[in-house]
């Protein structure tokens, strides 16, 4: 894990070229808001005809077509597709990348994206992972200000070229993201633990609510359940498609987690069980005191956090 | 589970008769505040003189007092203490409670409670719960509204009087409480499920970030952790004190509640170990459509969400 620096003065890419998003989504369409108040050319190209129509009334880019040719003259392109299609780019998308193009994803795995994406001749790309997410997707997702104090991750490896790895910083930094870097593997073990995890603990607590909570006991058990009940399972009751796409693309990082996981479960059932409520008090306030290092202050640097 | 109808027109008995709080903690506190603004005579009992002076200052109740006395000419009070207080009460808070007053708690498990108070002389006990938290805790904590729209469970027994059930429920719906009535142990089952059992499974997922950040990840892993994690550990990293006294005083419930807990999340572990992406996709689109029956929308009456 490093930060780099670069030199100062010249103008970023993403000002001086026209800039591609490919996908409107949650990430493409915030980025194409964001980019355009600071004065980028955006271009963006969507499956759909019906998704371009309506990005055109949101303005989320200044150019949306069904063409890859819309891509012909940037220097910076951003995939901001699901994981599934990053990991399976469509033949007619890369013959579309401009020669030369400075090129990076969104996906949140990056192992897999490398394999997929690092050393296409061509092209050169930077695995990137802008961490802003909300509960909203598709077009009408995309929002101002996502990036803002988020951490925007990239995870250079050997081929990766400086100049584009400065670029595609230029571009998190422009639009107020936390920047570091760190190698793709530690990537995958850390989300492993802090998003894709969370995700099955969460969604394990919903199961168990439900199974929990049949006949006469399941009005009550909905009727009781409260703020807490509500911000342990958020998300948990996400996107079923997100979920499987992380787990499928992240399994090994994520079985490592949820074998800790288990440990510390069944740590905390063997003191219930003890009765040992000393040891479960002392757990209890070790968790206490650890979660707030888990809780960046917005505006805290990366790069001082990190540094 | 059921619940009550009673005859309208009549006073209430925290309106005509004085209302004692035994603690002016986040619940006392905040009870206090709500029925002074209602008109009531509020009469509060605290362990400590330091406390009394606060309390004052930020106007809890009309009196405060160290001295059990102040009890007096209380036709209600509502025990606001902490769960192993509660249990234990102290023989000199007995002795001060009037005679034929009726009592209740706020306690988070019934059974118990019920033990320790039900077919005590001189009283007539009402066991209750009002859904009502925050982070807050202490003298500090009471803020106004806090019941409004929230559950507040009574669990009446064979010895419970209808008319001091009747009392608590007048208490718990002029302070905007959504009033359900249901069996202590079904109370303690459900809560169990839906507030107990979230406390040990989000400090599970704390206790593997924590352990599966170490060395070079650590930084990493806090660096990236965002909102998800952040909602997903919040009751994990609550008070351990309260966390502590409800695995305690809840044990057989939270054991059969972990119990079901452990199959989830080892069908969610096979899942991912097995790659069945489409069984998973299935769990997680489950849990995605399940989700929202545990969210009453604020304003709905429990009753007739039981009815």
């Amino acid at each position: 894990m490093a930060h780099q620096r670069y030199g100062e003065g010249s103008v970023p890419l993403w000002l001086h070229r026209p800039v591609g998003l490919v996908g409107l989504g949650l990430i493409g369409g915030s980025l194409g808001l964001d980019l355009q108040a600071l004065g980028a050319d955006v271009r963006a190209l969507v499956h759909r005809e019906s998704t371009a129509v309506r990005a055109r009334q949101r303005g989320l880019a200044g150019t949306v077509s069904t063409d890859p040719a819309v891509l012909a003259d940037c220097g910076l392109v951003v995939l901001a597709l699901p994981l599934d299609r990053l990991l399976a780019p469509d033949p007619v998308l890369l013959a579309a990348l401009p020669a030369e193009a400075v090129v990076t994803d969104v996906g949140s795995v990056k192992g897999p994206v490398l394999a997929a994406w690092d050393r296409l001749p061509g092209i050169r790309f930077v695995a990137s992972h802008p961490m802003a997410g909300t509960a909203a997707a598709g077009v009408e997702a995309g929002e101002s200000g996502l990036f803002r104090d988020r951490p925007w991750v990239a995870t250079p490896v050997a081929d990766t070229e400086h100049g584009a790895l400065a670029a595609v910083r230029e571009l998190a930094l422009a639009v107020g993201g936390r920047w570091l870097t760190c190698a793709p593997d530690e990537h995958d073990r850390a989300v492993a633990m802090i998003s894709h995890l969370p995700v099955l603990v969460s969604a394990a607590l919903i199961g168990t609510a439900d199974r929990g909570g049949e006949g006469p006991l399941a009005a009550l058990v909905r009727a009781l359940a409260s703020s807490g009940f509500a911000d342990t399972t958020r998300v948990g009751g996400g996107n079923p498609e997100l979920g499987t796409l992380m787990a499928r693309h992240n399994r090994e990082a994520l079985l490592a987690a949820l074998a800790l996981y288990r440990q510390e479960i069944d740590a905390l059932e063997q003191l219930v069980q003890a009765g040992d409520w000393p040891l479960l008090h002392h757990f209890l306030a070790r968790t206490h005191d650890l979660r707030p290092a888990f809780l960046a202050p917005p505006g805290q640097a990366a790069e001082e956090l990190l540094g």
